[in-house]
């Protein structure tokens, strides 16, 4: 039982959560968590047979207990006094596009679920282990960042369900960079604006260039970038699109 | 039971939902709605003795079987083939200040329940409504109004409930207005930017001018004026707050 | 020589300004200005004849000189003691639209010379007028109406003159509505954001709905609210567009 | 006479400017431009003896001749095939805070000529320099980088010629991201949202945590970061502000 600071990542599948993992596992040992223990079996083994430290688990952020059962198993596995230097919420809803009346209550609550409760629950959770890094002389300062899209800032017709979730997830990075900057946790907020390079989006876009999706190892790296940034010049938002995106 | 097309009001109290609903009971029946029969009876009765026609409902906007059981009542009152002028959604979640690590998570999620849930099944229930009223050659293209105030574009520090709502809120007019703007919905945003003057703000800023705070009425004027536009020329979102109003 | 208030049009053409100008005409009389006096010479006949009062001045807003001598005229016809119940700034500098290396530095400053110095004049020359109508007890707080467009918000590529123009046009309105605002002047900004319905765009978008250019009468009655609006509840930005309008 | 790419760096002053120029000094040789040799005379013999190559040229972006003769001596040391990795533009207008009413046109417009008109005589000058880079396979693609500040997205009252400025550039840099970002140079632009730490504001803040104030330094250790990310995933917009900063 180490009390090494960690990284936890919220939304780990073929994607940006994945590179992300990668990428912070170079430094700390990370905690994988998705509903759906096959989006990070494969990504703790590759991890931890490289020399790194990866915990998965499977848990809804959405659901409370769920949450708090988590919180116990990173306590369990990295000790009650376990710190965070990094906590990556890319957890989203999925992505119901339809005629606004045929949606149902629960397909429009989708994207709140995840992007309001399920923020509220990660962001409540773990907080208090970043709040800890602050005082133990962190090599960078804790830092909590939030995955957001186009539809963050943008509603389009019959992306109700999407957009309200992704608009509600920003206000709450917002709200807390606001509340946690001063504490000295760098709350940030990407707007990832274009189609991401992984294997479901390979048919995509057959006519462009190839480095015409965003290469998810490339936002890593932005997201590390803003984990390293020193307090006196943080960046809350960026705004992440391929060369070629329209805007 | 008459045809004539209606205007529905929710979240009536004392300030910008009693003062719309008179506007536009001047011109068509209107449905009040609150939880509390407390807020609209005698708003109601008030309306009816001044010769409007007023109809008090009880339900909660976050319950999709209260929505269900209003729109009953309203066919019961109205027909079958009523037909709705206007829609106005002026219910706000409560207002929790506090440290976001106090925050329960029905305290966080109360402003997505009103904002989002709630606007939801009210945008569901009465866009139908709407709808019939295009084709019916109205005097005014029908309209569907949302009420949203400075926490609909700055979420300030431990104002994360209330804001992630009003975000939410703000994304799904946006939506709306383009899914059903097409079809001859007038969906709006009202941003009101200020203290409203009611009982209950009556001693708030005692030092300021007596026209500081925001009247109830001219919000009420500026909504029914989004109602009267012409569809070649209809405004999405307006910023409304008093002259002395540091922005 | 009369000490009524008048209103002041800049940028009077086809469009706009001309629907404006006969708006306000019915309430006050009017000032037109325009570089060219073709641009309003009919219009001035039109409202003179029809009972209203209407004064052309050819001036070009960038041009202190003749901001200077057209509030000499102004006052030479009014009076010394004239007063401004609306000033409307409606002027636009050309719509150049090519690639950025082939613009020369007239032609990218050209957006910025009328949208940037010439609101500048504008709003230096008539501003005093406006105050003066505050402490007369007028029927409508004076309004200062500046004409945006959807490059106030969104700059394209290729549109880089057009969009840093309106892009400062929307900052000064904002200044102004700080600094003026609480002084009683009604400060707004319009995005206009559409095809405007006007002979030069008769052949545009043919295949559309008859009523999917806005109406320049429409804004007219717009800005018309703007300014009856009381000082307790400001719109500062209204964005107005067709409802069949992408955005 | 090297063909080796290069940095230019416009408003090299004691904050931001020299802090870039040294930053990309340790890649590059940079070019100072300043319209004051004071501002860079000390930087270029710093750099310079420090294993660096730094040229100081005297120049006002606002002065298109001047930005001209900037080019030719650029040449002139660098050689006609000079190519350019990065362009900076820090200049900044003047800063004026006073009633509008009494602000010359000529203190109006500093904000404009320096941020509006410099910035289009500095792009229109290095662009092509810049696109000369894209095809002779850099290390990382070229970038050019306009700084912000919270006037370039709020205009507060007293405010208007920085904030019209402010604007203009965003826009600016906007049209020109989504005109050569296809191109292949990454255009984009920094919101600094606080006070920055040179020794101008030193007794600012005297009561706030030493790190209250942005590290220039800190500044530049962004910008290169935007130069140096993939083409897949470029950041148009960052914000930096300090910990503490309210906002």
């Amino acid at each position: 039982m180490a009390s090494k600071a960690i990284a936890i990542i919220a939304g780990v599948g073929a994607g940006t959560g994945a590179a992300v993992a990668r990428k912070f596992a170079a430094s700390y040992p990370v905690v994988l968590i998705a509903r759906n223990p096959d989006n990070y079996e494969s990504l703790a083994r590759e991890i931890n047979s490289n020399g790194g430290k990866a915990l998965g688990i499977s848990a809804d952020v959405a659901n409370a207990k769920s949450i708090k059962a988590a919180t116990e198993a990173i306590k369990k596995e990295f000790g009650d006094d376990v710190t965070a230097a990094a906590a990556i919420f890319n957890a989203s809803g999925s992505f119901v596009r339809k005629p606004f009346l045929e949606l149902t209550e629960d397909e429009f609550m989708a994207g709140l679920e995840v992007s309001g409760r399920g923020a509220f629950n990660f962001s409540s959770a773990f907080l208090p282990l970043l709040l800890k890094t602050v005082h133990s002389n962190p090599k960078y300062p804790p830092a909590l960042i939030f995955t957001g899209a186009t539809a963050s800032v943008k509603a389009n017709a019959m992306m109700s369900s999407f957009a309200t979730g992704k608009f509600a997830l920003r206000a709450l990075s917002s709200s807390l960079a606001k509340e946690f900057g001063p504490q000295g946790v760098h709350v940030s907020h990407a707007i990832i604006d274009g189609v991401i390079d992984i294997p479901r989006t390979k048919d995509w876009m057959k006519d462009a260039p190839p480095d015409a999706k965003i290469s998810a190892d490339a936002i890593a790296d932005s997201y590390w970038y803003l984990h390293t940034q020193p307090r006196s010049a943080w960046i809350w938002e960026v705004d992440i699109r391929p060369y070629v995106e329209k805007w």
